[in-house]
């Protein structure tokens, strides 16, 4: 087990002897630990070696000149310059809530980024001021849309995190896929099949090989086959895509960059680098922040209090069970699985940067 | 078959009978014949009864005094007055795309409105301005979250339209549950079963039953079950509900007034009638117009090109089948079933405004 400020400390270490600005490197330890506490391990810890090999093979850029390429009272466009994804991510969602300040909303759109980690940590960033947030990336291409074979889009995530008074805030961060792609490979790992409406072969049948994706197959949308609605989360993938890409001038679908140093780069580009999309919204700009919040407690007792399935657990505010393993995982501390905590010995060696496996 | 503009002028005449003023019968009218020409007649002729059975049982305004009650350069509160939703929908779009136009974008929460039929219409009011459209709605609870067994949320839907350049623009106007309240009833009239995934009964067994809803069961959100993502569509669906209540002063969730006069008045009240939100961006907010209709187009050349499932149609361009039926039926006329056409002849004999069934 490892304390959180241990493993803080060590990562953001790792960063700045790769290069990055201290002020840098601590915002990707803390992406990175918020990640492991939250209880959302694959892309905690595990991506450090993602990001070193990254590093090696001179892909990302450590010390980004991240500008404001165009903007509104309401809007920018920045330029990651081929910033780590955190960095490019936390900056852009100061912009929006910067911009929320002055004109009750703001909304970024990110390009030429990188993989930003956990959707949530930057929607999460509007909460303290008393504003909605809202976080959009797309991804390298995993997912065929409805009627496709083709691998077009990535697991694109929305983020939205919204204040509350006495109870903990609703933070709403999934994925427009069925599963996580790290839940499939946890399956393949533990030698079992996964259900019908997750995955397809190469030629478009149904599946239940978690390890499909190794034999060109592709995930489905969330919804699963067009018969369950799986066109809804093409709609919602396709939507979270453009927004990303096409406002921001980010490559699309298809030509997103691949977050590992193992895949090549790609050979046709439409755009810059990864991309992603912000928006803060002050409450205020609505109705007065007391009154909302007490009302948001309003509705978070109501469907906390709806009526179980029996057999079933009570009804989930969207991030109650991030806020527990939080809370959890904060006293127990961080456990590192042993692939990993070698991964990272090697890359601790690499920089001549002490890390105890235990 | 009736040509749109036979039933256009014949609705806007009805809803003039009602007491509504010209322009805001008009409007009602539009998105009424609109439903029709996309293809989604549950939202068309047969939700005039709906509207007319409201009237008679004074439940609806057709004179409302819609006001702007809060705003902030990007944003604002609307106070829809009890009125017919379309007529508060179109008044407050208006508002976000003027917004859109001083500070890039506009955002409006609206409340105190009723059923404001297709979420898309809204959304497409911002096309014609180079903006994207985006609209939400809470609606009559239906559908249960997650593990409960009660029904909480509308088949909540959330419609985005972006443009596009020499292509048709990308219209997703999509439900935030498997399927739609209207294909259940289809299938239940033809007898037949429903896949699992969609409903489950009182005690929240997985159904088959499309008929279930009238024996206390309820809709499930996209994904179906936990194991398959429900979940992620109880998230998107909460989203949309706080975003359209607790933003603007509506009510939420369980507490939704019916959209029909045979169903009473809630007692509890935890905010004025059906909410909405709407969002209007400005395209050169954040890219050139030119420029991004361009991209956009390459998106959808992309896309439509990606290699199909064998047998299966091509990859579908959100908004495609809408338009395409647009262009259809407006050729062909818009057929109503004699059941819907009776109804229809019977509130114009009220009225007594000639109504031709054909």
């Amino acid at each position: 087990m490892y304390t959180p400020e241990y493993l803080k400390n060590f990562v953001a270490i790792i960063f700045e002897k790769m290069g990055c600005p201290v002020a840098d490197a601590n915002i990707i330890a803390d992406v990175f630990i918020a990640a492991e506490l939250r209880g959302l391990p694959s892309h905690g810890m595990l991506r450090l070696k993602d990001y070193f090999l990254l590093w090696k093979a001179n892909r990302i850029n450590v010390k980004p000149n991240i500008q404001i390429v165009h903007e509104t009272p309401s809007t920018a466009v920045v330029d990651g310059d081929n910033a780590i994804g955190m960095v490019a991510a936390a900056r852009s969602m100061q912009i929006a809530i910067e911009k929320a300040n002055q004109v009750g909303t703001g909304w970024v759109a990110t390009r030429h980024s990188n993989h930003y980690g956990i959707a949530g940590y930057y929607a999460m960033m509007a909460l303290q001021h008393n504003m909605i947030g809202i976080s959009v990336t797309n991804a390298n291409p995993l997912v065929a849309p409805t009627f496709s074979v083709q691998r077009m889009l990535g697991t694109n995530p929305l983020a939205v995190a919204i204040p509350a008074g006495k109870y903990r805030p609703f933070v709403a961060d999934f994925s427009s896929t069925p599963i996580s792609r790290g839940k499939l490979a946890v399956m393949e790992k533990k030698g079992l099949q996964v259900d019908y409406g997750y995955v397809q072969d190469k030629d478009g049948n149904p599946s239940t090989d978690p390890s499909i994706l190794s034999k060109g197959g592709s995930m489905l949308t969330l919804g699963g086959d067009y018969e369950h609605g799986g066109h809804k989360g093409y709609c919602l993938a396709a939507t979270i895509d453009i927004f990303s890409s096409v406002l921001s001038g980010a490559n699309f679908g298809p030509f997103v960059p691949p977050s590992v140093a193992y895949l090549p780069v790609l050979e046709k580009k439409v755009g810059e680098g990864t991309g992603h999309f912000f928006g803060a919204m002050r409450i205020d700009a609505f109705q007065p922040a007391e009154k909302f919040k007490a009302k948001m407690d309003e509705w978070i007792e109501t469907f906390k209090n709806a009526k179980s399935v029996p057999g079933k657990p009570s009804v989930i505010i969207p991030g109650e069970p991030e806020f527990d393993n939080e809370e959890r995982i904060k006293k127990e501390g961080i456990s590192l699985v042993p692939a990993i905590a070698n991964d990272v010995k090697e890359i601790a060696d690499y920089f001549k940067v002490p890390f105890e496996i235990h």
